[in-house]
């Protein structure tokens, strides 16, 4: 096995990973075989870990720094659902042998951008030889809520008000786009408008900045990562209640409102799509106003969407004329049957 | 993609993981996208990470069982020898698609036993796709010590002794045997010896019990993972010290004791074969009776090698003429160039 350059584990380490663990004084420069992650008085650490794999989460010649950025707003992201706020996160590699000095330097580079876009810090992690041609990246996240303040996923009661933060589906579609799916390239779509779409799926935004207004608020939270109907119907069987979303009132970008338009059956694809990285939660009823001003110091927007109800778990989404609309799986699994 | 069984992901987790996770509050039955992981008051919260490959860390053939607990072993190795007291750990898993459920069950059962041995609780993680037949494994352990009391890589200083714990090459020899090299079937070992090397590679023994005798003695320590002579330079260099090892002196079981006598060459694989998951150590000149009397009480041996000196980072292995044997490289790099 050879590198392309000529550095040994731990000098990759000590190039690549080093500076961005310098500012954690926890890492110890990496030069130690685990960290210290410190508490702070009268918080918890929430912890969580997402694995991406090349040709499942992200394509294996995306740019590098995208491959990055994405790997770690994808955990940050079920940081901010929970509520925290970000703290630190370590990284493991599985490196299809030899990596390139231009490979590990834009990796290093997409992670430097999104450590400082979320505010976040390598603590540790490990490097090793992939089997394969498959880049493999685990992250394990850590941030800090308010001592028993985390937002779970089971706390959403029959009454409660449900929303969703920015705009759904636009990762869907700029999937579809990045794939180079043949109807995509009949979408009445500026240049721009494209690039943003698939910007929307390589570059997802998690919504650290509506922390305060979910503490304050949120009965119930989970990030849309695998589609917004799977999503809420998994909030949904932890919090033993049904959900209704109306589907006119899903909010949309410009950029999918004009598909949408020229191609109504995509609404399927929008409200079953993954990788939105948006935050489904629900709000007590007579809380809604409160929360809405408290978000909307953010610069994120939230929408309401529907309610929940009592009844057996599930998603009911209902179209204009309040029908109910079949959306079968409704999102990605890694394991469906 | 199907299971091979009738589960989706959240089937799967619920079934074969959600038992690992019952004992530890803050993994909420694996029904939420994050845990909370509690730092007892007075204590640092030690983290680490580990990943293992298929056909990397471990032979794809290997009982599932046997995978499962070396994931977790190993991960729980750095704990210790960081003087941590395990606490909980999260697990992403890329699975080749389908996952049967034989390994699954297998999988499950080995990280049961594992997390009994070491007293240990599963408190989150992912499961995802693997792209290609590469089972890819990443851990990342909790742990706790007092307060500052950490055990670092660098606090090694001239005039400390060196010790390693238990017996150094049987795994190195162990996976000779695992292997099915030629050389192997010369050796003179009963095949309860050979059974007993191939467990010493595929089960590591992380010396947990050795964490109250390095927090009041030890001023540096790291685990062997990749060889006693490349971790024992990494260990020097990191504390920029030099060390001396007598080759007569490092423990050797009766069984590789036994191969030695048969084929002296092999002293070299011993010294610098890795999956030891044996700890390395320094402690201050005069502390070494006090040392091993703690240690005495654990069960698990611990034995003076050699003696850190002033000089620049590097090691020297010495034979029993008090000459310097040349190792090479000296032990496992996954990018050596």
């Amino acid at each position: 096995m050879t590198l392309g350059l000529p550095l040994s584990e731990q000098g990759l380490i000590a190039r690549y990973f080093a500076p961005l663990a310098k500012d954690f004084p926890g890492a110890y420069g990496l030069r130690d075989d685990a960290a210290i992650v410190e508490t702070p008085v009268g918080a918890d650490l929430v912890v969580t870990m997402d694995a991406l794999v090349a040709g499942v989460h992200f394509f294996p010649d995306d740019a590098p720094a995208d491959i990055a950025w994405k790997a770690l707003a994808v955990n940050v992201s079920d940081l901010a659902a929970k509520g925290a706020t970000p703290l630190a996160y370590s990284l493991a590699l599985a490196l299809p042998p030899p990596p390139s000095a231009v490979f590990l330097e834009g990796f290093a580079a997409g992670l430097a951008e999104a450590q400082a876009a979320f505010g976040i810090a390598l603590s540790g992690g490990d490097t090793t030889s992939a089997r394969g041609d498959a880049l493999t990246i685990a992250v394990t996240a850590f941030g800090t809520v308010p001592r028993g303040g985390i937002i779970r996923r089971g706390g959403a009661r029959a009454g409660d008000s449900l929303y969703v933060s920015g705009t759904i589906g636009d990762a869907a579609l700029g999937l579809k786009l990045r794939r180079g799916d043949s109807d995509a390239s009949d979408w009445p779509l500026a240049d721009d408008a494209r690039h943003w779409l698939v910007a929307r799926y390589l570059r997802p935004q998690p919504r650290i900045a509506l922390a305060a207004a979910l503490l304050a608020y949120a009965s119930a939270a989970m990030d849309i990562s695998d589609g917004l109907a799977i999503d809420c119907r998994r909030l949904c069987a932890t919090s033993g209640v049904e959900a209704t979303i109306e589907a006119s009132r899903v909010p949309l970008s410009a950029a999918v409102s004009a598909i949408i338009a020229s191609d109504p059956d995509l609404l399927r694809a929008v409200l079953t799509g993954g990788d939105d990285y948006e935050i489904l939660f629900a709000v007590r009823s007579g809380e809604e106003a409160a929360m809405e001003q408290v978000a909307a110091s953010t610069g994120v927007a939230v929408t309401r969407v529907g309610a929940i109800t009592a009844g057996a778990p599930g998603l009911t989404v209902l179209d204009t004329d309040g029908v109910s609309l079949d959306l079968g799986a409704g999102g990605y699994d890694h394991f469906a049957p």
